[in-house]
């Protein structure tokens, strides 16, 4: 690939022409408010002119609600050799594409999982995807060079290129992020009109079930709308899982030994349910999360305490995989919980002792 | 107080008695299993003789089926000036206590809200409840010495004091912890039969959301036998938000313009509820998580890059707040988050650019 074209600037947009820049290919930036393609050109992610012949490939990162308007325009231009866009969801665009008449051989749909919290092109870093799932949807009819175009954009991105069906996809993205998304706002609400007493009592369980409720509802708005039939049809599954549920529980507030034996066996099937799909989670490198063991530490809340921990686990040796601060409510001391490789646990606890550390167990 | 008596040496009652020992408070430790309180008394938690009369403060820290049992027990044998339990649930033993005709002047219910992952006199130790909410339910029939009592324990112990009816304690942790427990199971029970191809695409937001679904199902079994109701009228107003979400999501699928527009504003209007809630989940010192900066840094996979980071952090003055790590299945590098006050961000980009690390945004 040796020159490119990237139509709406703002955060993914510009990230991988900043990328593709980065490794020496010549990018043209086209957006449809100028201001921002003027922005992305004065971050050194290429030049907002328009390219004089067709490029190798065009990268649309346009709105979701765009993208099969501005990809067919930009087919109907011939402005490329090929197109894909960067869009959420897949299976829309592509059966929208289809509706126009549009032959697809030269287009491929894509989606890279990157994070979004910002947006933007200022936002934007050549680095956005390393390491992150590239997912690209080829059909049978897919031209062969536009798949390689595709992998080598991903490759330039220095992303993980996986390969699947464009409504499996979406599929896929409803289990794993969408439907997920809705149930922690859903946690979250139930704490709006909370008492503040109550509120008090909130640990790292709810904290962590909730944070994603923090999203900007508007790009999730966006996000949705794309999929709502998979995401509709997982959440009716989990509300199937939230009646039974509720009826266990009810039934364990009987007085009927047999009803309060049978209620209990319905929520403790929920709960082995819940630890089977939970060790599916890939963690670091692809293991469980739990394959991990966890060493704590007892901090005070002073700068400089956080590094001597990791600088005396640095020279015991032991890489820290994960790590996780726990702060009371109100209190100047913490817990510091440092997850290691189990072999590696025991020689960390030990050294940390010997240099003074107070540990948990 | 000068001598305790701590009946359950487990996690919760064997890290009360250790707490209280190294404070010079005499305690005498008795469980059903005599070995298990050998046990305590060889971590050095107290003596496990029985007290020659009676102690000043009886402390049950029985599983919760038995507690009720165990304090009528106590307290018709006359062993202490005061008795209180550390049972996950409130309401429930002063009623089995109340229905047992016995005199609760001397009795207080109260719940220290520490992590159990671990259990057994083993795991304890004598800082578990430092910095940690300990709810304390009195009536107006307790006596204020029995009262005062439980606050010293609570001091002890260095946990922080919080009051409550218990009733509207076991409410509370249905909010906080019960509901958003078995929502996590619920989500990911979701992934248990998921393709694999799926199930790498997960990402931070799934791994938080079904962090907690890891537990252990028995000791979630005992907490939520002993408050079903609070925890399903809880499920039941997720289950309307739940069926109503998944109506609006049909909506968007709808090909008139009205329905699909009602759809989305049903959408939007429960992510909205999921921001208000989200903001009022105490992070650290009791404000909010949003309030804090992040200073998001790429590290490759090798011990000693986190220690580097922490210090170069320290010598800057700057003080971590919270971290997060995330790395991407199957790669070797990773991106490390760190959340600083908002005054102090700019500080912390300025020295972590200056010395060679590479910054997102």
């Amino acid at each position: 690939m040796r020159t490119a074209l990237v139509v709406g600037t703002g955060l993914i947009g510009t990230s991988a022409a900043l990328a593709l820049a980065q490794r020496g290919v010549t990018v043209h930036l086209a957006d449809h408010d100028p201001q921002q393609a003027r922005t992305a050109a004065a971050l050194g992610a290429g030049t907002d002119e328009a390219p004089e012949g067709p490029v190798d490939l065009a990268i649309v990162a346009a709105p979701p609600a765009h993208v099969a308007g501005v990809l067919a325009d930009a087919m109907r231009r011939g402005v490329a050799r090929g197109y894909l866009d960067v869009a959420s969801v897949k299976g829309g665009p592509r059966r929208e594409l289809e509706a126009l008449g549009l032959d697809l051989a030269a287009y491929i749909g894509t989606h890279p999982m990157s994070g979004r919290e910002k947006s933007g092109p200022l936002a934007a870093t050549g680095d956005l995807f390393e390491g992150r799932p590239w997912v690209l949807t080829p059909t049978r009819d897919t031209d062969t060079e536009v798949l390689n175009l595709a992998l080598e954009l991903v490759s330039h991105c220095r992303a993980v290129p996986v390969v699947m069906d464009a409504d499996a996809h979406d599929r896929a993205v409803a289990l794993v992020s969408h439907m997920p998304h809705l149930v922690s706002s859903m946690v979250a609400a139930r704490l709006e009109h909370a008492e503040e007493t109550a509120v008090r009592l909130c640990g790292q369980g709810i904290r962590d079930v909730t944070r994603i409720a923090a999203s900007d509802p508007g790009m999730w708005i966006d996000i949705l709308s794309a999929n709502p039939g998979p995401v509709a049809d997982l959440l009716s599954d989990v509300a199937a899982d939230l009646d039974d549920t509720v009826r266990a529980l009810r039934a364990l507030q009987s007085s009927d030994d047999d009803k309060r034996r049978a209620g209990s066996t319905g929520v403790e099937a929920m709960l082995r349910r819940g630890n089977a799909g939970q060790v599916r989670v890939p963690g670091k490198h692809g293991s469980a999360p739990r394959a991990y063991e966890t060493v704590v530490v007892l901090i005070d809340d002073q700068p400089g305490q956080l590094a001597r921990i990791f600088a005396d686990a640095g020279q015991a040796g032991v890489n820290i995989e994960d790590v996780r601060i726990e702060h009371a409510t109100g209190q100047q001391a913490g817990l510091v919980q440092l997850m290691v490789e189990p072999r590696a646990a025991a020689g960390l606890r030990e050294a940390l002792r010997e240099r003074g550390w107070a540990l948990r167990q």
